[in-house]
């Protein structure tokens, strides 16, 4: 049995938080080394066209998302890193698979059901994404898709229109392609503790100038307890930041710290901030250098295109075969 | 000013019969001589993925309609006619678009709610048709469009996307297509007196072979009036049909024959099959060598597909680049 192909689409928006590094890029670098399969990985550019219209901002999103995953030790060579709109077939594949997907299963989708309320608001992009991402996957004959539990009914109607095609032409036209569930997705808590993410503007992010991060750093949200009583290092927010970056000793004597009291949560910021450029020092400036090259950046993906294309091709040939174009 | 764009889209629904030749194809070349204009002609293959499966059958139709256009007297040097999938870019522009079309604009079209009574047979590809069609249109900067009645709300929605998404991006990303609605459209009596339509199947193969032609117009229906009695050419399918394809001359002597009695329907069949094999008789030979030549007309095609294509990637470019793709 040949190895098992796996895509990861990578959201296109802007520059990977904390939350991001820790709760994606990581977790999926390290997937990505583990060997014994072949990964895809694409920024989702294209998708990101359903909400983002600024041309700059979506540029500037997919540079800075490409240079983030290269600068945290990602291995573009050995895998395969693409802009998902460098290989427009996958649009092509798009139309194709739309004249197969009921259209009641796009209605019933989660992701549409939840804008009811707002339709006026919601583009036709927005309404047939789930069969772009099904073009996503099986035009790169992929056979697993990690994904988090709000995508696994996005993967059963790609596993849906991929079967209803291979039953329709009486042949693997498409390989049909299973859901990784993680079900031990990390929250990340925001500075204000809530779960860290862009729309709640509580992000820390880790590759902007050392001024704006230790400014952010310093605005995490703390309680009033005085310097000199003991603290909750479970509860309070920088105390849970730093044990999710720190290494075990610092993290022990931190706990140990606010116990005791006398240690007050000014010291602790400063503490996480030396964590985070201490731990993410070599990223912070392997990213500065990805992006003041942007021509290097092209080139890496211009090559994972190229790979990507080549799936791509054979894919498309067999589906306009069975289909007649 | 420069000339005006003028583009048609052709159904790609098999061998054209009298009804589509006398009704559309015809009055369509007639207009391409005119000049004054530069016009694409494109046949709809991948609009037709939302009803027809099967690939012989759309590669089969493909040809046919090609090789009747050609046959009947199409220009191909002086116009542009190709194939919709031979420029796949469309697909492409049609997912840009899809993000600027209001998720209502598409579930209030008429095409649409037509179909609101059997959902679950309207496939996605149905419901976004109208987002092709747009991309069809935007992609060549057409200046006009010829449609019939039923197709002015589609153009209106092409218009309304081009206007959206010049006004975001202030520029002309996009010519806004005008409609040219034909108002006097010619209904071509079927065998049964119904409109000529494939659907009814009571339509008149002009491209067949002779004994199955012959068969065809022998079948049409007539009443019983005897021989001898008077009989009205105004609503005798026979006779209607033959004051469409024959010279006046010869029009105005059946209809003598049929008020003066004596003359029956077996011989004003055997005049209409007479006339048709005149009227046709050039075109059915061209038509034959068509189909003959699939290479020739394969070459045509691909030197359609080139010119169209050359246009086309001047829009993405710009597209694009608004965009930020």
């Amino acid at each position: 049995m040949p190895v098992a192909r796996i895509l990861t689409g990578i959201q296109s928006s802007g520059r990977p938080h904390l939350g991001n590094l820790l709760g994606a890029i990581l977790p999926a670098i390290a997937l990505s080394r583990q060997g014994g399969h072949e990964s895809l990985y694409f920024i989702a550019d294209l998708h990101s066209l359903t909400s983002i219209k600024d041309a700059e901002e979506r540029r500037a999103n997919t540079r800075a998302v490409a240079a983030a995953w290269l600068a945290c030790g990602f291995d573009a060579e050995a895998n395969t890193l693409f802009v998902q709109s460098h290989v427009p077939e996958v649009t092509e594949l798009a139309w194709y698979l739309n004249c197969f997907t009921p259209y009641p299963m796009l209605a019933n989708a989660h992701s549409f059901k939840d804008k009811r309320e707002r339709l006026a608001d919601v583009n036709a992009g927005l309404f047939v994404y789930p069969v772009l991402m099904a073009a996503d996957i099986l035009l790169y004959d992929v056979n697993l898709v990690p994904v988090g539990k709000d995508q696994v009914q996005h993967l059963e109607i790609a596993a849906d229109i991929a079967r209803s095609v291979n039953h329709l032409y009486q042949q693997e036209v498409f390989v049909v392609p299973e859901a990784r569930v993680d079900e031990a997705v990390m929250t990340i808590p925001g500075l204000d503790g809530q779960k860290m993410s862009k729309s709640y503007g509580n992000t820390l992010d880790v590759f902007a100038p050392e001024a704006e991060l230790k400014k952010r750093v310093m605005s995490i949200l703390s309680d009033s307890t005085p310097l000199e009583d003991p603290k909750n290092p479970d509860t309070d927010i920088t105390a849970r930041l730093f044990a999710l970056v720190a290494d075990p000793a610092a993290v022990a004597e931190m706990r140990q710290q606010y116990l005791a009291g006398g240690y007050g949560y000014g010291h602790a910021k400063k503490a996480l901030l030396a964590a985070l450029l201490e731990r993410f020092g070599p990223a912070r400036q392997a990213f500065d250098r990805y992006m003041a090259d942007p021509a290097e950046l092209d080139r890496i993906l211009q090559r994972g295109a190229d790979k990507a294309r080549a799936l791509a091709h054979k894919r498309l040939a067999v589906v306009r075969g069975v289909m007649g174009f």
